[in-house]
């Protein structure tokens, strides 16, 4: 088939004094400025918000789970309105997983073969079969901007051997993807690969340099925040992201607070996606540049105050921390969607911050000021 | 006290076949036009909705339920905010209702004695009076627009005597209402009375005679839709609504159902309130001209089509059945929003258009058509 159009990454600036770097990725739906966070999209929506809230709070992209949009609704109904875009409304890119992650994670039992994963559906139990072509063609079918290949997840702590195993597949199943998304699509979209190795440094030098030979349009750390202690991730992070090219996106998959964020972006890394701000909104978990607060906390009933002041979210100009709180303990709805808003806007700030510092020059004095306000991470 | 301000209420045109009229209610916080619905807020919030949409949908007013607010958040948080409307950034008019409906149907261990009622909070069991001196100054609190009277709510079927001591204990306490009313408040706000009886026509005609002795601001039909046959309900506000003065608005409390709107506003009603849109759509269950319908059904799974063609809300202009179909079957919150969107845009249009047909003077037409279309309530 005819390559229609791929994804352009521009890298604008590099940090002089860390590796944080500001780019511009062009995709057919539009751009996407980096450093960037991708709010999630499990199941086709932004939990709480409507397409037009994820846009205003500044989402270039979002993240959509393959393994639940092929179980539910399929692929059958999606493909009816053209894909993904057109089913939920969103006109801006979209970023799918590959779905191993969730068949490694949710799934009952799975069993792992050369050719992939056979699995049952946690929603119905039906049997299902997950290779790289088909991972390749679902999220094809979904038609996402940002293909992921499939790859083998790792628990942690992995042994070796174990790692060693589970990263010679992911090699061939990436090799596998490859050759579907060059041959079965139009490639109108773009497929990214992942570096596995799971906590050896060698064993991740190797996964780059293989994965570098199939020259894909971007790369992802995955395995990373999967139960390690954090500085081991960084280490992780720290000794991969220097190895991917300079001229690709580089994208830390499914990570993580808003410190990991401003740490992975010093590193090199231009692209992140995680659940904690609109899950933790969903726990009454709110973040702001001063600390995380927990609007179920006793202290807030009567605070007039709004969760974040000074903050531009919808939510801190029109509500109260007592509002919230309220709604909050009287399982509103509400209370999911306000927060959702505040900790998006929180984390989408955060990464809009850390590219305008890095266009500036100024990264290293906003990481500094960043760490010394969050310092603790709980506010009064 | 002194008199602030009151609401106005003039009757624009009464139709010429029926006893629909069409009126404007003013008030200090904005004009409501009738027949008008107003969205149920419980627990100071539209579930899932932001006070913009409740706006962009057309309410004029709202209703929130003084026991709910009472018990959480209370009182002292409430009146932080200057009352409800700052508490929930809502800026046009709430009615509240006195609580006696929640005590008599949530509370625990309930004790009804001349002074009003003894109950344990079905939040946290804590004990708590509700007398007609403290349910007017919990509204006043509040900052309630439009105030009910506490009254005796009777269970369906009811005998005479229990309806007889009901109602006489209703008359005592709206005098009390009134009292506090003029004595403790400053009148900013508007008080109604409630008119009981059971399914006694005798007595509802005894209870309108002994309310409009208290000269209120408006009147509302109680203990309606508690479980008797559609028939009788029909048949108490068909003896009572035109007992009541032309000059004040007519309140029917917590009904009802498409049909009932149309059938009421017929006979000469002005206001409605009822959880109906609102809850109805969390269970899936969506109003359109042509019947009712439930998005979990099967057949709407690969549904292009929204669940109105031709509705302008918000829903129907972005979304389809098949998606919608998928959130609902997901359990995601925005399923809810959309839904309770949809549903909110029906009634609020429905009562839009029976206005315009009343000042048009084609409202029997509408009344008919309406009810050609909606016949068998259940949709293709």
């Amino acid at each position: 088939m005819e390559t229609v159009n791929g994804l352009k990454f521009t890298c604008q600036k590099t940090d002089e004094q860390t590796r944080a770097r500001a780019g511009i990725i062009e995709t057919r739906r539009g751009l996407i400025r980096t450093p960037v966070f991708m709010p999630v999209g499990t199941q086709a929506t932004v939990k709480s918000l409507c397409p037009e809230e994820i846009e205003s709070l500044g989402a270039s992209i979002i993240l959509a789970n393959t393994y639940h949009l092929y179980l539910r609704p399929g692929c059958r109904v999606i493909t009816r309105f053209g894909g993904l875009h057109g089913f939920m409304n969103w006109k801006k890119p979209i970023l799918t997983d590959s779905g191993g992650f969730q068949v490694f994670s949710l799934a009952g039992l799975s069993q792992l073969g050369p050719d992939g994963y056979r699995f049952r559906s946690h929603i119905d139990g039906s049997a299902h079969v997950l290779t790289p072509e088909k991972a390749v063609a679902i999220q094809d079918d979904l038609d996402s901007d940002i293909l992921m290949c499939l790859d083998q997840c790792l628990h942690y702590p992995a042994r070796r051997n174990e790692a060693e195993k589970a990263l010679e597949l992911t090699r061939q199943w990436a090799v596998r993807c490859k050759h579907t998304w060059e041959n079965e699509t139009d490639q109108r979209n773009d497929l990214f690969g992942i570096v596995q190795g799971g906590m050896f440094a060698d064993l991740r030098r190797l996964a780059v340099e293989q994965l570098l030979e199939l020259d894909l349009p971007g790369y992802a750390l995955g395995g990373l925040s999967v139960g390690e202690p954090k500085d081991l991730m960084y280490e992780m992070a720290d000794l991969t992201l220097p190895l991917l090219p300079r001229d690709k996106p580089r994208y830390i998959m499914g990570v993580g607070t808003p410190e990991d964020l401003v740490e992975l972006v010093a590193m090199g890394a231009d692209m992140f996606d995680c659940v904690m701000p609109t899950r933790n909104a969903r726990n009454g978990q709110l973040f702001t540049t001063s600390g995380t607060i927990n609007i179920a906390n006793a202290r807030f009933k009567e605070d007039i105050r709004p969760i974040e002041p000074g903050c531009s979210c919808y939510t801190c100009r029109n509500f109260s921390r007592a509002y919230i709180s309220h709604l909050y303990r009287a399982r509103e709805i509400l209370a999911h969607r306000l927060n959702t808003i505040h900790n998006l806007h929180y984390y989408l700030q955060l990464v809009k911050q850390m590219r305008i510092a890095i266009l500036k020059g100024t990264f290293e004095q906003f990481r500094r000021s960043f760490h010394d306000k969050r310092n603790g991470s709980t506010r009064q």
